[in-house]
């Protein structure tokens, strides 16, 4: 059962990276997975216990992907970096035809009740990677790569920015510069965001 | 007839700003306007006729909410900042009750087939505002308010990961700090693009 249940997750998780939430039903993943829609039923008892079986497969592919070597580089900047390089259009390296179901999800769902269970798994799972983003960059800080006075806050906000942009460049727009674009935008903030880049004198603090 | 169509299209443009392309269909939208669906088919033969004229309507909206009256502030910085405030938030201030459609459509297209008119339409209008961004910058270095040197189409870029992010912030986290953080963000890119960039900001302290 298991088994079946993974292929379907998986089937459905590249559907979702390429549909978004509102390409996911019942119908269409069984069609998609070769099996009846009461054979479906089975394993999922509604449309969103699929979905939100596919936003905790799609964790889980997440960190086998990029997130967990990532964490492997030294704590610090090192791990920052290579966590942002790696984030950046990880479902293709995912082996997903589409793009970050989270990304697309929140522009999907913003307008949808705040107690609807995706969206507030979407937006749980948003603050949980901040948080994850403000906790390394807190380590960079500790590690003395960035500044004691950043706004950390501020700084993962940005990240976030660079991110969703270089979502929309790479994947709907087709540029070319879209990683270069993301990668000098996130050099301009670690430079401005450092202990000795454009930063006042800190005695005059 | 004409204000039946725009009656449809006011309507039809809140429902896209709250549901996606997703939630347009001829039926969705009869029902919207109180007609039936053969009544619909007098005015917009197909479902992407109707999409492709909600961005349509979608562009005049905007023109007159935001962008027409930013364009009276004088050349250079003053206009260029005034566009971009006033394009934060604007659906709100056209009185739609969802975000920007070609912000979220471009999240919805972006693994649609490449010929998809809906797409086509989205990318030409990103473009064209992209290098409306562009010329505005341009004659702020004109103006002497930002650098010669500055990398114009990076500028732009960062612009519009501010825009993504702040549409994010404020429309799915529902966080009240979104416009300060994209504020900030934004003062900080002029800041380093400016003629003075190697000065600290004495307000970010």
């Amino acid at each position: 059962m298991n088994n079946t249940r993974q292929r379907i997750l998986a089937g459905g998780l590249d559907l979702l990276s390429q549909s978004g939430f509102a390409g996911i039903t019942l119908s269409v993943l069984a069609e998609k997975s070769g099996m009846s829609k009461s054979g479906l039923f089975a394993h999922f008892g509604s449309k969103e216990e699929v979905q939100l079986s596919l936003l905790e497969k799609m964790t889980e592919v997440g960190a086998s992907t990029f997130l967990a070597p990532a964490m492997q580089h030294p704590q610090g900047l090192p791990r920052l970096k290579a966590v942002f390089t790696g984030w950046l259009g990880w479902t293709e390296r995912a082996g997903l035809h589409g793009g970050c179901p989270v990304a697309a999800g929140m522009f999907e769902f913003d307008d949808a009740d705040l107690n609807h269970p995706v969206r507030k798994r979407l937006e749980a799972m948003e603050q949980a990677w901040r948080s994850l983003l403000a906790q390394l960059t807190l380590e960079a800080i500790d590690a003395g790569d960035l500044s004691p006075s950043l706004d950390v806050d501020q700084f993962v906000w940005e990240v976030c920015g660079i991110y969703l942009n270089h979502h929309v460049s790479h994947r709907f727009i087709r540029d070319p510069m879209a990683l270069q674009r993301a990668s000098t935008a996130f050099s301009s903030l670690l430079n401005r965001s450092s202990n000795v880049a454009l930063k006042p004198d800190p005695s005059s603090e």
